[in-house]
């Protein structure tokens, strides 16, 4: 059997008892370690769950999936995800080549950003679809979040912003002379990213959203040090001091946010009259 | 301290162990039984757990909210929740109120039907808003859900439709005349919803979708007995017996789908043929 293992978003304890009892009991278990990461690191987890876990980077998991599956017709081998086992794509590719071997299948969920960015207060109903924005570099900006984006906010809905993390990265040199090396990992803030945003609206200019737009930052969501920073997106971009440590996520506000919701999102505002100005300017309209 | 706990969406075990440590050691515990329910009964949980739960019902929560709130200033109460405990609005009021009472409050999260549908193969981040779907009467047929169904349509997404239950209520004979009577609970199933749906596009008409539009039945997602049926609206009207018992969910699919995605519910599919058919017609389109 193939178990699919969400893990939840903070620490070892965030695990459920039945994803506990699959980890400890498998033959073997492995660690996605590349689409999210947990608040704590691998050794925390191995001396918890009283196994040794192998790490699984993008590499293994996109082109060496059958070292995974390994057997798996026979023995249980647990496939651990940071989060909900079916946020990210690469998960899904492992589930179609697992039925193609006849590996029975069965996933543990959890909690996954995607539900549980409902901690803002802001109504997961009220969400349109949800988008990446990843580190823009001197050539490369991809733009493709701002068509999305704008379609949320055509129709009035809120748009999750997914941060880039890199992690097991070369340099452009390391990679070109073959050199195994890799760069410090990274992770996207909550100020980069609405800077990116703000940079791609004054070279678009469709409005998809302007500096004054209402959007929320949240650090280490699920986790003891939980942090929310409701502003401006020019408030934003100063925000990541009072935010704090990875991981960082952004909501962007749609206009048919709530009276309830923006009850619940002021006690959040780095300054209470321009969230009002703003709010009054542009949210609250069915 | 007020604990928001979540439960997961299944059996007993999948609460989380940080969750299961708040439930053991809080002085008092409170289930919400009436947006979403577990595949176990009460018993079930308090037997797992050791503790005595008390039950809180609509209104309770919403009109008797400092009962469930006394002396969490200074003891622990632990608060929980089927799936997310921000999954429904109803318990922003909640937090606000403790808010107000100078109550500090934290959440534990856990897997919600709004990412554990995931398990479908269909890509979160292609889902736009969710909808509610509520039983029909002859008199009352709410369709508010068609114009946000086709928002979603109309720029290419996927609509999670959340299914009615109804736990606790009385039957209007019994509430006029003051008695203390509940009706047994009723689950909507995906054959109802799919054939409400089509009876609101009979009456629209402004093909948000049609009886061949593609969607995904889901029953007791992330329980032992899943079931998925994948089917066009017309086909998912006689799924109920495929599906068996509550929860159900369903989503409608929208046109930007994917061809993994495609291959991954295909596998789901009451009719391999008219699948094909309904997809070639209408999906796979960026």
């Amino acid at each position: 059997m193939l178990y699919l293992v969400g893990l939840g978003l903070s620490d070892e304890t965030d695990i459920t008892v039945k994803g506990l009892e699959v980890v400890k009991k498998a033959a073997r278990v492995y660690l996605e370690a590349y689409t999210s990461i947990l608040l704590v690191d691998k050794t925390v987890l191995e001396s918890y769950y009283g196994r040794e876990i192998v790490v699984a980077d993008r590499e293994m998991v996109e082109s060496n999936s059958d070292e995974i599956l390994r057997d798996a017709q026979t023995e249980d081998v647990a496939f651990c995800v940071v989060g909900d086992p079916f946020g990210a794509t690469t998960h899904t590719d492992l589930v179609l080549r697992a039925r193609e071997l006849g590996i029975p299948i069965r996933t543990v969920p959890n909690a996954s950003i995607m539900s549980g960015i409902g901690a803002t207060g802001l109504q997961l109903y009220n969400f349109g679809q949800t988008v990446s924005m990843v580190f823009f570099t001197d050539t490369w900006k991809p733009a493709s979040f701002y068509d999305r984006i704008k379609e949320n906010r055509d129709i009035g809905l809120h748009t999750l912003v997914l941060l880039d993390i890199k992690v097991k990265e070369q340099s452009l040199e390391d990679m070109a002379r073959g050199r195994r090396v890799y760069q410090p990992p990274r992770y996207m803030t909550v100020g980069q990213c609405a800077a990116q945003m703000l940079e791609i609206e004054e070279d678009k200019k469709e409005r998809a959203y302007t500096a004054d737009s209402l959007a929320i930052g949240a650090a280490r969501v699920g986790g003891k040090t939980e942090k929310f920073v409701a502003g401006t997106l020019k408030e934003l971009c100063d925000s990541d001091e009072t935010l704090g440590g990875p991981l960082h996520s952004m909501v962007l506000l749609g206009r048919r946010a709530h009276e309830l919701e923006r009850d619940y999102i002021r006690e959040f505002a780095v300054n209470k009259e321009t969230f009002d100005k703003s709010w009054n300017a542009e949210y609250g309209k069915q």
